[in-house]
């Protein structure tokens, strides 16, 4: 696993953020809380949480179009801001939250791999955050709102070998491409496994797993260290 | 699983296509040859394939609004899409299609859960009744181009109980939602696998897989007496 | 004219619905019965009956791009579906709907020429079948509300001579092409006629007008056999 | 019919332009050559003619959102461009006019009902003065390429009347509303008869055509006058 | 300074309208009032001024796409329509307009350099004109609503010589080129100043300045002259 | 003036890159090398600089929605990319770059006021050290291409006193606000005042542009240390 660090509190502005780096993937991360809620959810009493992910033009190797110049979110960043949405409110109490909405801007500064994990592990840390400031105000209480940590990691084959964190060159060229999102507790949030050439096995995939969950323990081990 | 169809031949157009129903999900689904090809594939040789998915405003229960009257494709829409192409394309040599392009147009006429399974698991039938067309006129070999059979099911954990095949009401209520994508000879090539509410187990998810498996053979089965 | 059917109550969610064929041309038809009404109704006692009209990508000879990705409906797309809504308005009593809006979706799954009148033709049946629907639980009368029957043919001057109910050859040949849309009572509603060559006498036009007057009377018989 | 002007030359840069005036229905029409063609005509040796349509925002009684703003043009826009371009090239021999592309822009500066009927019989008169350009350019001979005039008028039954040229207030109360096209000559090019209120009958619909044709010629004896 | 005219009332349907021409620069300008307001004013007690520009697509020597069809307004135009507004604000007191909305629309017919300017001053006397409108059915007094006149001009270093209200052959030439809108009192409302080649001197641009203060006083005595 | 830091070297991928802060607004700036130019200056012999601009939603106290997700850019962001871009080329030699395009994206990471200041003044350090990379590898001379420092400073007049660098409070509040884009060696190249409330006078706007040289001399000299 590459290098895992989090930058607290870097924006002046947001309730909660985050400057997340695995390795040369650097992920700045803010938590906006909003008084409204989605139209479904009016008059329930649950509030939400949701998240939005970019890439800056030139995060990548070579420079890739502006999304707001082009006029729409491509299929790859709409997948990726639903899974970080997802993988937050997995360990959100919705009610213990209250009608309000946290709104989750992942923005990806430097790209090398593993943006949508490095996404939603930094986002815990500046979700954690905003309820913290919500906390300050006698808004909640965080420990009835967020029940446990979650965490992210992609695992691969590559070179016929299993790898975990894959970086950009990496990834490109693995035959098997795995996310794995899991909470502090071991619990399964999400799972994707891509086979990007031939099928992969069961006992690949199993033997993926494995390696998720050692990491995934790392990484929380790192939020923990990082909230103290 | 519930009582799944196929039925071919079903447009006077396209190359190659087909009626497909998992119980009250039917989608129907066109495989048109394009000479064409993405440009990022110019002179390397190889062909695509690529898909689209839709569905019909009244597919579902309460009217949806249409996708081209709003003016884009939604989330849901591209992630499903992306999924589809990107299923076929692990069972097809691109090489020995050459360079030409085939396009899979999966349209749900009624949905009732499960309309991404149907449409990859109809989407090979119409593939290969195009590549049969394209055989009869002498561009390809089938045997060279379609490496192996693709089908997919989704699995859940519902009332505490692994199910197969979630109909609509089973998956807006399942705990966890997994969907598995598998080739003729057990290969894996796509797994995803959410918690809707709480966290899944690592043993959970090995049931589900399981199961999976058995329902794909099945699948598959019937994919073969469809084209024999 | 081609061999014209209505196979009914082809969806299990809509309130209304009909697979129309007028030869290779087959729409599938949906009427869908919603609470809301446009803004400039509301609080005026009536309803309004709408139509939207699309083609799947494969529904024609070359595969066409879908309007949901090319992000908007085209002008003929608009003009179509303009025309859907206001043959059917033109049979409905709308105060004896009641503040309700009937939004008709006519989907072309195959293209052979005439899909708009085939589309209008079918869409009687859907709406016909939604206020039964409407009837049975105590809404309304459907007697109150569908005041005639209506149906479209197209007629056209093709090699010099006229004909009727032309398919997708027989119309990108033809010299004249008009669409008609009468009452079940012969009241005429919408006549669009077309020099796609060169301007046509008004001796010709007469001569089409008499041809569609009875291929209409011909589908109106059709219709009431159909819901008999 | 309402007293109708044409006054020409009123651009400097375009090759062809015209504000024609139906009463208080004033359209500023310009005609403009280009080099290009559509793509379906590349190396043919054939010409096109095409329309746009548009309308200042406050050339109506109540200011109407700015197409431009809202990001498309609406189905009525849409129509009635294609209906102009139509009409236009019923009577242009598009070989005689070589592989070039004129545009023919009509912007509505005041509305007052009649503005596609206006923009139509004003666009014939830009059209033929660019052509007159052209062939003061050796480029065609303007009797080669313009075989006929062609005009536009609307009719409608009003108050149980038949009217010719309706203004605004006539245009919305009227039972029947029908747009007719003809050229010098007396061939019909377009006939678009719509029954807003209940559908009217064939005799009515003969009646309104015997009007059209009249004004029609009244019509085109005015353009005569103008471009002598 | 080129000729410059204002035609008013030359619209039928607009509380205050304008043709104002710059030379061959002809800008149509029409001010309507609306009830509504933006949203971030309601109950505030205050109104709001705001501009809409456009070119009609042969206004130009080559004819330019039209915005409506090309689906968004480009920068330029958000910007012009910007300033227009900014202009009209500074000399409206928004209180004692009361909760109303005017939009000022400025179309331009013909173009040759100066369009932003020519706008800005024709806009003055259509907003005059809208107010004087107003005031007749006593709901506001022009007196307390307009504080003054306001113009704008255009200035260019062309040639190593300072111009002023330079055509668009000047404009495209000019070293320098500078858009001032200043008031009949003489204070300045803004000021643009933009280097095309090599940067200016201060010397220079006060030079400008002086020249354009000149220039305006002209303009606002035209504009007295033309609502007198 | 605000504490004004440059970092450089911040991105890994682009050629020329920055970090630019004025007190509390924090810029990223890359310079993105790309071998495409315009069509219009294909086969000129001539290169291209241009900039993009956008914000982070949270860049600001209340978070903003994301264009991209919105579908296009505000008039406020292209006016402000167009502006970066125009001031980049008045200190470029474009013959000498070449037929090579540059491309600057300037990304608020936090808003505290003066993001199109900062935005310019950090563009010139990223746009530096891309040319620096590009004479590295012999591609151009520095000296011939970039010709002069170029940099921006708001002034403005806020309860009555001229200030300089005004950070969001000020500038909310400013009477009149101007914008002044110099070169190093003091000419000109943009200057933007608007009144915000009532107009200035010549006075007060000499008065800031001596405040504005003076602010420029300062920024050009940290620019000087930076790439030292």
């Amino acid at each position: 696993m590459r290098k895992v660090s989090f930058e607290r509190n870097i924006s002046k502005h947001a309730e909660g953020s985050c400057l997340v780096k695995f390795g040369d993937t650097h992920v700045l991360v803010t938590a906006s809380l909003e008084d409204k809620t989605p139209p479904w959810l009016r008059n329930s009493g649950k509030g939400w949480v949701t998240a939005e992910y970019g890439m800056l033009p030139r995060a990548t190797g070579d420079r890739m179009k502006r999304e707001a110049a082009s006029g729409k979110q491509g299929g790859r960043t709409q997948e990726i801001q639903r899974l970080i949405g997802r993988s937050l409110r997995a360990v959100v109490d919705l009610e213990a939250l209250g009608e309000r909405q946290i709104t989750v801007d992942c923005d990806v500064i430097q790209a090398d791999g593993g943006t949508r994990t490095a996404s939603i592990t930094g986002a815990w840390i500046a979700l954690h955050d905003c309820l913290k400031w919500m906390e300050a105000r006698s808004m909640i209480k965080v420990e009835k709102v967020l029940k446990d940590h979650v965490a992210a990691i992609s695992c691969g084959i590559f070179a016929a070998q299993s790898v975990i964190d894959l970086d950009y060159l990496e990834d490109s060229a693995a035959e098997t491409d795995a996310n794995f999102v899991m909470t502090g507790s071991g619990g399964i949030v999400e799972i994707q496994g891509t086979a990007e050439g031939k099928p992969f096995t069961e006992e690949e995939f199993t033997g993926l797993l494995a390696l998720a969950r050692a990491g995934i323990a790392d990484l929380v081990a790192l939020q923990k260290q990082a909230v103290a």
